[in-house]
């Protein structure tokens, strides 16, 4: 069994947790909270909550700590240290600043022999690896990311910060005409405004507030200003019975050439019913990677670049070889 | 440069030699082929083509030599013979006899410290990498691959060994409501019949036979007597304008759960305007890995299921991490 530990206790979290019971060789040991452990529950009966204080004497009892806080500052702190006593896994998703997140993280697991990988879940993670598998074996050609339909968190709290705003929900919606160009082989060049749209669900009491605020979020700059954006008004009502899921998903699309005369397009795509769900399914499956290399003396950071599918499965190499190969 | 040897020169490796010039870090070395080399002429200046005979003269002068050969007899030998004295790459694709290939191959990739990647390509390939990697973040689920739309030349073949037959070309069609069943998280048990259907288009000038021949298609087991057959009687004109390309392509779909609430659907699609200049693509990225795994001293027979995509990829890791991840 791979002896796993959570650190943080959020959605994402609920979901490593999730997955844990979906997979046969893993069992859940602890879960580290920055709140007062006595005032957090969990879904996993007899598994201790602990406070994050307390990590350090986890050592050795857990082998694989997977880390569940947010990009912005949580994971660029937490990562780098944890990874001194523990083979860890994160979900870092600042794209621009992955390269400096590696070479801390890189520089911590060396030094103690630690294992660790990062910046996995579906994108960055199962996109990423598709992104490069994909230009691999099809140099000569373009790819296109496109997210949603799915609940933007980001753009949502956008839309919670707004005056007189109580509640909010943002969906990130594909425009099916540019899925179709790119997928007809035609490498368009695309812009924002024509890869996605945002349809906003707002729960603002107040009437008279609506025109001003349906305004501030088509004008609001970086999230709303460079799309076609929808907004409805509904009563916190409606939100809760129809807009309480997570769901997300999107497509990596290449299309490119091996002849003058040959075109070829390979699509990936996911449908998630609950991305914090979905990503958790994730790193677990890295987890069991993570656990795997450290066994072997593969110390240091790691993406989804490094790993080999066989280190991922949970069958074995002989029933891959007859079975799914 | 990774120096390539191509072994075998029919259509397949006619997409090897063209996906070798769509990578600046691969150079084609020698063309062998069972012919007289005198009388094969092939698609780039200045490179020599070689009798099969001759092979081993070439030790040394190739860093991984990708043998073209086909499932049925040929690579069954060839490829543990070659793996004594290179590294090699294959495409077969008898699913049953892979495990038996796999352990011919690795023995005598072992005993010579040789690297050997076998069954790559796109079914096995492709799909088989994603199938592996969707059961691991989706283990609570079940997968389901279809193939087409596309030409299956065992099937054409089949057809043009009927009597009255001049010439034939076999599609493989996905049935569109199976795969909405599939996309739709159903899980629905399908028989043969009800994911593929398959079409025919026959040249057969004399009109009198046509009426057995439709019969002698429909009936005949293994190929066609288990799918809703259709048979279209066209010219042999007909043939060669509309229907002498070789488009394949397909799908592997996974749904699963990570909860009782919620259900994920990951899909990969396949569109491919050339079935061998793809299958080519994908031997020649796999003929990378190959080359690095051997420098760096891992030796062996492996599949698909052993390779990180860095490895695949002519991109260095700096800039996978700064633009890929």
């Amino acid at each position: 069994m791979i002896k796993i530990g959570i650190y943080g206790y959020g959605n994402l979290a609920r979901g490593v947790e999730q997955a844990i019971k979906m997979n046969d060789d893993m069992e859940l040991v602890a879960v580290f909270t920055r709140r007062d452990p006595s005032t957090v529950t969990i879904k996993t009966e007899g598994v201790e909550v602990a406070s994050t204080k307390d990590v350090l004497s986890y050592k050795g009892k857990i082998d694989v700590l997977v880390i569940c806080g947010g990009s912005a500052t949580d994971l660029p702190e937490q990562t780098p240290a944890l990874a001194k006593d523990f083979c860890v896994v994160d979900s870092f998703d600042t794209h621009a600043k992955v390269p400096t997140h590696f070479a801390n993280v890189d520089a911590a697991s060396k030094a103690n022999g630690t294992t660790s990988l990062i910046s996995t879940g579906w994108d960055p993670g199962m996109f990423s690896l598709n992104r490069a598998i994909m230009a691999a074996v099809l140099p000569n050609g373009k790819d296109y990311t496109f997210w949603g339909k799915g609940v933007s968190q980001g753009h949502s709290d956008a839309l919670r910060r707004i005056e007189g705003v109580v509640d909010a929900r943002q969906y990130t919606i594909p425009v099916e005409s540019a899925l179709e160009r790119v997928r007809s082989g035609e490498n368009p060049e695309l812009t924002t405004r024509e890869k996605h749209t945002r349809e906003c669900f707002v729960v603002a009491p107040n009437e008279a507030d609506h025109a001003r605020i349906e305004k501030e979020i088509k004008e609001m700059p970086n999230y709303f200003s460079d799309y076609d954006t929808t907004v409805h008004f509904i009563t916190l009502e409606e939100l809760k019975r129809n807009h309480s899921g997570i769901p997300h998903g999107g497509f990596v699309i290449r299309s490119g050439v091996t002849s003058d005369e040959c075109k070829h397009v390979i699509e990936y795509k996911l449908k998630l019913d609950s991305n914090p769900e979905f990503t958790g399914s994730v790193l677990i499956a890295y987890a069991r990677a993570v656990y795997r290399l450290n066994k072997r003396g593969e110390t240091g950071c790691k993406t989804v670049f490094d790993i080999a599918p066989k280190d991922l499965s949970s069958v074995s190499y002989e029933e891959l070889l007859a079975h799914t190969l």
